[in-house]
Formats: structure tokens, C-alpha cells, sequence
């Protein structure tokens, strides 16, 4: 260290930690943003020989985000050691970015006064997901560290209903009377730090009574000259209801590709905004729980123990064993033909099989339709009559396969035409199954991701097995 | 009309259409955002009496994202007109809104030369997303009538690989070096109207060989005062590789939380920027595929013909059709079998069925963890041990209450045991072939989504059948 100089050796070091500190987050993720496994190894090496500086030096290196993901990787009894570890400004940023499931945990191992301090320091809408989460009592310890006004907001936003624009908002936001000037704007905003998000994108022009009547993006503000009125910069604004559900609000900034919107009360008035990095984490959520309804899965977290994974699965296994047990039933009632003709047995999954799938196809497509709103009542006659001609053209091409395969198989070319027959019912039924019935659901309100694919399948099987059999016992036997 | 005062009675005019058209919007969203059907009647109507001027003021009354949904509505023979009758601004907006299908269907009923004109006025990213889809005779029309930079900057676009940054990027980006002030870099933004992006939302820092070493966003450069240096502003930036697949670009941005990157080079250079609202449309195109692909479809888009729709669905039933006659053929070899007991026949779809479901439920899981990177060679371990233990458990639990059943319906205690074992096997194979699968293909560097589903389907289908015919057959008979 250069002691005549202290200013340049003090840069120097703290170029040389800024280029370690790069070292090991270019170490930490691999190509693909993937935590390095061998990283993940090293810190918890470092925090069972004590090493807590060593952890320090590790972790923070780490962008929050990692550092949510890190502390998914490693196993729970490191979690507590490694939040406590994290320096204050770090830890501000990390509790957002947790997993539900992982934020819970590791929160038991922070003070109270200490999470009431880093959620503080949040935007509105952070702070309260954090809390929204906790257990009861623990959200009220914190609530009782805040001072009295954050007390006040946090209880205002986690009043709003979950899964509402209520809970999405933030309630710093930037608004003007349309009378200022672009310069006023720009002051106003260099004087009124502390009021205003910590990042935004639009500001919203409202009238006297705070109703929004447009906005004016950030960049449109700044190419102006400073004496042009908002007035002439204005552009129409989509409102977004402090009520509306989360899903529609994700859909209308997709529509509409929207960095931000204003929300407003029941009275119109401005209250809040959503910005588009939230929603982004809603349509994930959203998607998320689409995929795993139609595969029959609740969702417990990337960390949940094996008993809530039995407990997310157990409920759809339990639906399906009711539909095959009425399929067994079905086939049950043909136990004579089948044991004058074994044949049916062997080919009976075929039909049963092909038509599920099917179903499936068409079923997702149109669950999938719904969401995106391609399909709905303007056009649901026509994207049903599609799907009956999709199922029909199929059912005969594969109906003419089967035919031949049985034909062959069994030297009999009238078991070739019954499944042919049977696997031309099927998935024409799979067809009209797997639109009608998502379409059912969602007119009647319900989610059709979660419901839609047991009955379909349980329509699939039952026509799939009986036409078969019951062709076979009439036509064959 | 009040002639004393024309610009008051021009102010009247222009209130009343401006009322008027937040009138025909309002009728024309439904409260879910989806176009209310009879608005799209009215459309068809007004256009079938040859209505133009009705057609227009009804059209022009949506926004962009809307009338693009609209021609998705109205049957094919509407669009050409509607298309015609929109005006230019309109024209702009709507065109890179357009499904792809659509879009190349409507552009052959503009002239070249519009459609030269009206991508001259997007940004780089849309224009390249507009002309990508188009026929080749038609884009070499399209860029012959545009002007000679732009036709260069378009060729430049086109030239990187689909789905990848390059294609997602625009090229008008803000750049400031370092020493610049807030002030400066204010009334640099205010000169140099065109060669911005129409939006923006960072300014990034740049070094002198155009290396981007930070970002300002904008709310942090309007908050500073004008004497402020960017140097003292500046944030760490994620970069974005020219190269980079869009998937990868949409899991950054979705970790990180941006809202806008710079790319660059291979020499590391700034070249463009990607901004979150195409971010969005990633996230939604990549999970849509998922969703599709888990189910054996292929994306068609929405306004596919019924034939493109077979095609789409065809492979996976050819596929499925082959499993199907895999495990009748495990089925066939226990003929005897069946023939000396056909409860075996009524009972053996439950075992294959609910493994299937299983497995299903299992290796959507993992091919959603590995999407989001919560499944990993830092915890591959882990997971598959999880999902043993959860298939067990699962197994030990199903085989109880399936054996019973068996026992009671058909009196034999040891047919009970017999499906008991099979389930128990088969819903461990589900859990093993549901996690391992998607692994093993994704470490290949598959996609897990396309072709995980068929190989564990047949894992229990055969498995299921395989294993309570082989046990009767043993132990029964």
C-alpha cells in the first residue's frame, strides 16, 4: 500500500475488490445463469469451518437474485447462518426475490426490529409481499418494530384481497397537474425524492380531483423543451381498478405492452401504480399454475417437503382412480365377450389410449385459447365446429391404421372394421370433449386448466372402452 | 356550428369525437378485454352494405392490440378490406400486433410500397418482426420500396438468426460516455429526436470503444441535478450477447427485473438494446410452446385452417399410436392369462392409468423446475430422491385402497396383493421415469418439454401392464 498516497491506494483497492467481487459472481453463475454447483459447494464448505467473513466475501458478491436462488440450492439448516451473514442493504433486496416458502423459513432466524427495517426501506408493494406471507404473529412483531405511518400503509395494502391490483401496487407514484410544464415536472421531481418510487416510468397527469387523464413516459418528458405543458405531451392511459384481478391486469399490460398503469379506487381517483416487472413475475405465476392444473398438480414451492409433494399430487390420483374404476366397470360388464375373445383385451387399450391423448390435445389448445382470449364467444361456434373436423379427419386416418394393424394381427377383418369404428367415435368425442368442456368451465366461471382434463380423459375412456366392446359384443360375438 | 368563435366550435367538435370514440371502445371491450361479439358483427355488417366510412370510425376507435384481435375474429374474407380502410397511423401500430398468420394473409391486399412506408416508421425491432414472416418475393417488393438506410438497417436485422437477441433488439439505443453531466445528457436527448428510440427507458454508459460499463435509468438521471456526472449515476448493467437465444434474454430479464439491456457485439460493443415489452411477448410465445408441447401439439397460431390443425396434431398420435401397440403387445403375450382370467382384463387399465398420471404429474414438475432453474446439477440428487420417495409413498397408499377394491369386487385376496405389488411398482417406475427423463433430455440438450411425455407414458403403460400381468401369471395362476 502506497502510504504517500492514500487516495490513489484506496481506489486501487477498491478496484481490486470490484474486480474480485466480479471474479466470483463470473465464477458463481454458469452460462445459463444457473447457480455453478461447485459455488454453491464452496459456501457451505465456508460456513461449516466458521468461515463467516469468507461467506460474507462469497454471498455478496452475489446480485439478490442469486442470492434467493442460492439459498434454494443449499439445504435448510444453512439458510438461517446465511440471511444472518447478509449485510443490511443486501438483505433489503434479497427478501422480495425469496421463495414463499424459503422467505418463511429463514425470516424466523431475523429480528423482528431487523426485518421491520430492511421492509421499511422497500416500495409499498415489496414490503407488502414480504409480509403478506408471514405467520400471523410474526407479521404482527414486525408491524409493532415500523414507525406509526409505515405501520399505517402496510396495513392499507395488505388489506386489499390477495391476487388483486391492490396487492400489485405501489402507492409511491408520480403525478401532475397537466397545467405544469415539462420543467416544472423536472423540478418537481429533483426536490420531491423521497415521495417517489424508487423507479418509474410514466408520469401520470391528473385533474383536480386526482383522476387520471393520461401520461407522459419518461422519455417523451425529456426530448420536450422545459416550457412545453404536459397538456401537449399527454397520451391516453389505461387505468387499471384497485380490484381488478391480477390476471387480467397481466393480461392488459401484455394487450397493450405497458411499462406502467395508474390505479385507481372505486372513485376513479389515482392510488397507486403497477409496474411491468411485476407483472412479469404474475404472468410466470400464472402460466406456472396453468401447466401444472392441467397435469394435476397444486404448486408447493421449489422447497417443499416430500409430504406437501404427496399432498399436491395425492387429490388428482385420487379423481383419476374414480374415472378408471368406472372405466374397469365398463369393461367389466363385458367379461363375457372378452373371455370368448381375448383379442379385445389386448386392443381394448389402443382405442382408450389414443382417444385420451387426443382429448388432451385439444383440451390444452383450447384452455389455452381461453386465456389469450382467441377464443370466446365471438367466435366459439366456429373454433367448435373446427375441432369436430380435426377430430373426424384424425379418427378416420387412424381408424383406417388401426383397422389394418388389428385385421392383421388377429386374422379378422371384421375386429378391424369395430375398432376402426370404435376409434372414429373416440376421437371425434375427444374432439367435442376436449373444446365443449373447457369452454363449459369457463363460462361458468371456473378455472378450465383444473377441472377440464379429468373429464375429459374419464369421457375418452368410458367412449373409448365402450363403443369398442359394445360393438365387438354386437357385431362380432 | 357556432361561426363567431370556429375554434371553440372546433374544440366542441373535436370533445364530441373524442366522446364518441371512448363510446364505440367502451361497447366494444367486454369487461374481460375480449371484443364483445356483436361489435363484431357491427364491423361485418357496416362492411357488407360497403359502409366504409362506418367501418372506419368503428376501427379507428380501438386500439392497436384490438384491432389486430379483431381481424382475428372477423372470417378471412373481411380482412383485406379492413385492412385497406385503416388509416397509416393505424396501419403502423397494428401490423407488428398481428398473429403471423394473419399478417401474412392481410399484407397481400396492402401495396409494397405502404407496407415500406408504415415499417419505415417503427422501431427496428418491430419492423424485423413484421418482415420476417412475410413470403420472399413479397419482403424484396417490401425493402426495394424503402429507402436505402433503412433497406440497410433491415437487412442488417434480418440477418441475425431467429429467436435470438439480435432479432429481439431495436438498434436506436441512448449512449452517453461517462464524463457527460445529468444536463448534457438531458439536452442531448432534447437535439437528437430521431436517432432515439421512440421509448426508453436507460440511458447507458458507454466507454470510449462504446462498451457499455453502466446505466442511468431515467428516474434516476430526472432526480439528479443537471451538474450531476452520469459517472456518479451509473449502475451495474446486464448485458445481453447479439448471439444470445431468446429464452435465455427472457430468464435474465425475468430474474433481474429489467426493464430494459444493452446488447452487444462480439468485441463486447453496444449495439442495440432489448426493452420488456418484447420481453413480455417471449415469456408468453416460450410458455405457450411448453404448454403445447407437454401436450403433444404443434403452435399453428390462432387462425390455422383445419388441415394445418391435423398436421399439427398427427405426429404425437403417430407416436402414441406405436406405444399403444407396444404395451397391447405386452398385453398379447399374457393371452392365456387373460382368457383363464378375465378380471385381469377389467383390472389391469387402473394400474397403467393412474402410473400414467403420475408420471405425467412428476415430469411436468421437473420440466417447470428446469425452465426456472430450481432443478440443477446442484441439486439433480436431491430432486430424484425426492420424487422416490414421493412415488413410494404415493404407490404404498394407492396399492392399499386399489388392492382392497380388487379383492372385494372379485373375492381373492390374492389378486388384491397381486394389483397392490403392480401399483406399488408402477407408481415408483412413474416417479423415477417422470424425473429422470426430463433430466437425462435436457442434459443431451433436448428440450424436455417435447419429448418427455411419450417416453414416460410408455415407461407406464408397459411397466403398468408388464407388471401385474407378469405377477398373475406368477403367482395366480
Amino acid at each position: 500500500m502506497n502510504r504517500d498516497d492514500p487516495s490513489a491506494a484506496g481506489a486501487a483497492a477498491a478496484a481490486k475488490a470490484r474486480s474480485d467481487r466480479e471474479a466470483i459472481e463470473d465464477f458463481a453463475l454458469r452460462d445459463d445463469y444457473a447457480l455453478n454447483p461447485t459455488f454453491v459447494r464452496q459456501v457451505m464448505d465456508a460456513a461449516d469451518r466458521g468461515d463467516s467473513a469468507r461467506v460474507r466475501e462469497l454471498v455478496g458478491a452475489l446480485r439478490p437474485a442469486d442470492v434467493a436462488d442460492l439459498m434454494g440450492f443449499v439445504p435448510p439448516a444453512y439458510r438461517a447462518e446465511l440471511i444472518a451473514d447478509l449485510p443490511r442493504e443486501l438483505l433489503v433486496e434479497v427478501l422480495p426475490e425469496l421463495d414463499d416458502t424459503i422467505r418463511d423459513e429463514v425470516l424466523d432466524a431475523v429480528s423482528p426490529a431487523r426485518i421491520a427495517e430492511a421492509v421499511s426501506d422497500l416500495d409499498s408493494d415489496d414490503a407488502a409481499a414480504v409480509l403478506e406471507d408471514m405467520e400471523d404473529d410474526q407479521r404482527a412483531a414486525v408491524l409493532a418494530a415500523m414507525s406509526a405511518p409505515d405501520r399505517a400503509a402496510m396495513e392499507t395494502a395488505l388489506a386489499y384481497p390477495e391476487d388483486t391490483a391492490g396487492r400489485l401496487m405501489q402507492r409511491e407514484v408520480m403525478a401532475a397537474p397537466q397545467f405544469w410544464t415539462v420543467g416544472q415536472t423536472i423540478d418537481h421531481i429533483r426536490a420531491d425524492r423521497d415521495e417517489l418510487p424508487e423507479q418509474f416510468f410514466d408520469v401520470y397527469v391528473v385533474d383536480p380531483s386526482y383522476k387520471p387523464i393520461g401520461e407522459v413516459g419518461l422519455s417523451r418528458l425529456l426530448r420536450a423543451p422545459r416550457d412545453t405543458p404536459l397538456a401537449e405531451l399527454i397520451r391516453p392511459v389505461t387505468e387499471i381498478d384497485v380490484d381488478q384481478d391480477q390476471e387480467e391486469v397481466a393480461y392488459v399490460f401484455e394487450k397493450y405492452n405497458l411499462i406502467s398503469a395508474p390505479v385507481v379506487d372505486d372513485g376513479g381517483r389515482l392510488i397507486g401504480q403497477i409496474t411491468v416487472d411485476d407483472i412479469v413475475d404474475v404472468l410466470q405465476e400464472e402460466n406456472q399454475e396453468d401447466i401444472l392444473a392441467l397435469a394435476g398438480v397444486g404448486d408447493v414451492g421449489r422447497d417443499a417437503g416430500v409430504f406437501d409433494i404427496v399432498r399436491s399430487r395425492f387429490p388428482w390420483l385420487v379423481v383419476n382412480l374414480f374415472t378408471a374404476l368406472l372405466a374397469s366397470l365398463v369393461i367389466g360388464a363385458f367379461q363375457d365377450e372378452i373371455g370368448r375373445l381375448v383379442a379385445l383385451a389386448v386392443l381394448m387399450p389402443v382405442v382408450a389410449s389414443i382417444g385420451g391423448n387426443a382429448g388432451t390435445q385439444a383440451l390444452t389448445v383450447a384452455v389455452r385459447s381461453l386465456a389469450t382470449r382467441e377464443l370466446s364467444a365471438a367466435n366459439s361456434v366456429r373454433i367448435v365446429a373446427r375441432e369436430i373436423a380435426v377430430g373426424l379427419i384424425n379418427g378416420v386416418a387412424f381408424a383406417v391404421v388401426i383397422g389394418l394393424v388389428a385385421a392383421l394381427w388377429f386374422r379378422s377383418a371384421e375386429l378391424g372394421g369395430v375398432i376402426a369404428a370404435a376409434v372414429t367415435i373416440n376421437l371425434t368425442a375427444a374432439a367435442l370433449a376436449g373444446v365443449l368442456v373447457p369452454l363449459t368451465l369457463h363460462r361458468m366461471g371456473r378455472d378450465p386448466a383444473v377441472s377440464s382434463p379429468v373429464f375429459v380423459t374419464a369421457t375418452t375412456d368410458i367412449v373409448g372402452f365402450l363403443s369398442f366392446l359394445g360393438l365387438a359384443s354386437l357385431l362380432l360375438l
